[in-house]
């Protein structure tokens, strides 16, 4: 298959955006700028008046709970978990979780997302998800040490590693899925280790969400928790932490020395009111900083240009520096680091030779008039439902607006099937 | 002129979502719920899947500089000030003025803002192009009274009051607008007082909005900004004080006595790093707050559902309470307390006899499923391209996406023109 896109306008792998063409053929680009003579293309798109940027990475996310958007907000942590969340997440079924990926990828393809990183329950329906809808993931079975299912959990998830890595045309990756220090007590997690090993697989965690958090695992371990995952030999396997809002110095240096990639969520960080991650101080010791949008009950979307957005943002005004997280670098978090964390090679810039994992915008409208900064435009005017088309793996699985791999309004039908039947009684 | 918008979802005054019909008389709301049986519509809106809220009101912005969108991000404040804005703003001409206020309307009723409080130069461009519009709009020529115009800027102030206040049908009001405490020293201000005083009209002034204004005020005045201004006299005239970031438990004491009415910019102090404004506590005083944009050149866009979702996020993360500002309550700063700064009498909220300001939301696609709670997907999960139908003061501006009181084709052509013209050279 192979498929051109005519005529648009890209920000290239320098952060700079150039007039070109983009011929992709099988799932990767083979020319950006003036097209092979030879390149006969099966499909055309028209690029006039687009925006060409790598496919935004959602570096953490739980994407079956968007089937839980809007049941419970404006709560605290626990009165929220305990009364709403996991009681409703307790009647959960194997469709609950494949229609609530298939709404959670629908959404976020439409909004320019190509691939994302997941940890939940049955994780078998989510990777049925991603393979069907043409999307790129790392899964991990969440695991709860502590649940009396605990140690099921990690047999699943050496169940889908077995099942899924290297699936879907390698669009599937699996990872190991310890849920958080707090959940996973020490010796449980030497077990998780052992596994991962076994199986050379990385790890995706929580680490350091809340300032509760810590100072639990201080006074029990008498160590932070990223100190404890040292210690534990969880940093040894490969590690994707989310969060990391409650990190001093000595943790960063350890961070960094075993180059944990960092998925910073600042809308659920704000929203929960956990805190504020000292991004801008990760980046400068070279930490690498990725972006997710947590699961959609603590956001309330999976749009990615929303992270971007707040990342820029917020640190400005957390630091009083308005030269904190700019604009190009904010887009570099969400597109080139996210593709870093999920430890993909080539994916995450606009490069031949690099997979074709691609989103368009729309440059129409007020909201892209004067033009004098096309990056400036993308992170701080515009919005997701801007995006156009997007390719994943050379594959366009939007089209003009038009999902080509979801039946959209089906995914809409059965989700509010679903919840009706969650929410009686 | 009768219009009916059937079959809609409504949030009413109570807060709470509402299946109902709305009959729009004139410029007022005649019903809602049962439409009289003698109510014969010239035309009617389909409301199915659509909700229909009090439209947005923009409580501080700066419409014209939507022209300078994009054109300077991420610097230091005097560095973007000095060597960018102000050389370019000492090039723009009435047709700039003109064209960037009909750019930033196009946008604000595109994304759901039915009225706003605007600060500049030139403003009888800003009201031609309010009036034209058929937007709503509390005008105030912005006054630097230590620039060699200041004193022609008070005159040009007047002037604008006699030529438009309660002009295009009411649509226009005019008050005052000193630009701040640090451009308008107290001898200066006693006068803007006088003039306002004499025309019976309100101020719009800046204040507090960074560490360094009130640092440099007190050291001058040995006075926070608020207070210097309750001594000025400014305080007595009814004012909109935009920002409001840096006050103490003193000046909100004297806010309330005042009945000053704040218009809090989140995204713009994110941007520019000017602080977190204590929101949270000026609401528990009572005072009322509303929410702006700000200029698009330090937002950049003039998108209010933005703002209401900030608004929500970040005063959670700022306090760490995370019932800080809740969704049906950033909504209610985002409209009906907008209409009270901008001293409405019967604007911001959808009940019988107030004016039909209306803002249709589409409630399609993933972003609004499932539907667990209507003003948690809409302040946390929907964004403002799902704007379909927009009416003000009784009259359909924008008709299911479409414009129908401004060319936006010529109004992106214009400004690109005006563009291309300030930045040669």
């Amino acid at each position: 298959m192979k498929t051109l896109i005519k005529n648009v306008t890209a920000i290239l792998a320098d952060g700079k955006a150039k007039a070109v063409n983009i011929a992709v053929e099988g799932d990767k680009i083979k020319a950006i700028g003036e097209v092979p003579a030879d390149f006969s293309a099966d499909m055309t798109i028209d690029g006039k008046g687009k925006l060409a940027i790598p496919g935004f990475v959602n570096a953490h996310t739980h994407v079956s709970m968007t089937l839980l958007r809007s049941y419970a907000d404006d709560m605290r942590l626990m009165d929220w978990l305990e009364n709403k969340i996991w009681p409703i997440e307790a009647k959960m079924k194997k469709e609950d979780i494949y229609w609530g990926a298939m709404l959670g990828i629908a959404e976020m393809i439409k909004s320019g997302t190509t691939a994302f990183a997941d940890m939940y329950g049955d994780m078998e329906m989510v990777a049925k998800a991603v393979e069907e809808s043409g999307m790129r993931a790392a899964l991990s079975r969440g695991i709860i040490g502590t649940a009396p299912n605990g140690a099921q959990a990690l047999e699943e998830n050496c169940q889908l590693f077995e099942n899924w890595n290297g699936a879907a045309d390698g669009r599937i990756t699996v990872m190991f899925g310890p849920h958080a220090p707090y959940t996973c007590p020490p010796e449980f997690l030497r077990k998780v280790v052992e596994k991962a090993q076994h199986y050379k697989a990385e790890i995706h965690i929580h680490l350091a969400e809340t300032a509760t958090e810590v100072k639990d695992c201080l006074k029990q371990y008498q160590k932070t928790p990223i100190a404890l995952m040292e210690e534990v030999g969880v940093l040894d396997c490969g590690v994707l932490a989310a969060h990391c809002v409650h990190v001093n110095d000595a943790d960063i240096k350890i961070m960094k020395a075993h180059n944990i990639r960092v998925a910073h969520n600042p809308c659920s960080n704000m929203k929960l009111a956990s805190g504020i991650a000292p991004v801008p101080k990760m980046l400068k010791e070279g930490l690498c900083v990725a972006l997710g949008t947590d699961g959609a009950s603590s956001n309330n979307n999976l749009d990615m240009l929303e992270e971007i957005n707040l990342s820029a943002l917020l640190h400005k005004v957390d630091t009083l520096d308005p030269l904190a997280v700019p604009a190009a670098q904010a887009l570099a978090l969400g597109t080139e680091n996210g593709a870093k964390a999920l430890n993909y090679a080539d994916v995450g810039v606009l490069a031949v030779g690099k997979k074709a994992d691609i989103t368009l915008f729309k440059m129409e409208g007020p909201r892209w008039t004067p033009s004098y900064d096309l990056t400036s435009l993308l992170v701080y005017s515009a919005n997701g439902s801007m995006v156009s088309d997007v390719l994943i793996d050379g594959r366009i699985v939007l089209d003009n607006g038009r999902l080509t791999t979801i039946d959209e309004e089906r995914v809409i039908y059965e989700t509010k099937k679903c919840a009706e039947r969650l929410t009686k009684n």
